[in-house]
């Protein structure tokens, strides 16, 4: 099992800022393991893309065209 | 424009478990900004989902199920 990276006071923030005033710790948990596999999934598509273009570092663009094509169903 | 909950710096750590060793600040700040407005779109489905219930606390299971509704293209 991989470590978190993200802590659990940004993601209790998130869980406010959505208008919730109550959310069990085991919740937040959940949320930032879920926003961490995106996230490295996200990164993985788009290293993948900057290598196809040649380039060993990933810029911006690398990441949208990442998360429109892991993401469809959210962005569209 | 909402400010930034997550830090720059775990965003990178993803970014580097991914397998990538380069990526621009503008990449990293591109996946943080993303990664926000999944999390927050996660957390206000998951509290629909709790008031729906009845209840005022978000619980890990509405987070799960809020998650794959909204992300039902990254988890299928």
């Amino acid at each position: 099992m991989s470590s978190s990276e993200l802590s659990l006071a940004p993601i209790h923030r998130l869980i406010k800022k959505a208008g919730a005033t109550r959310a069990s710790e085991e919740a937040a948990e959940e949320l930032r393991k879920i926003l961490e596999e995106v996230g490295i999934a996200i990164a993985k598509e788009a290293l993948s893309l900057a290598q196809y273009t040649g380039r060993r570092t990933i810029k911006r663009e690398d990441i949208e065209r990442a998360a429109k094509t892991l993401l469809r169903g959210f962005y569209t």
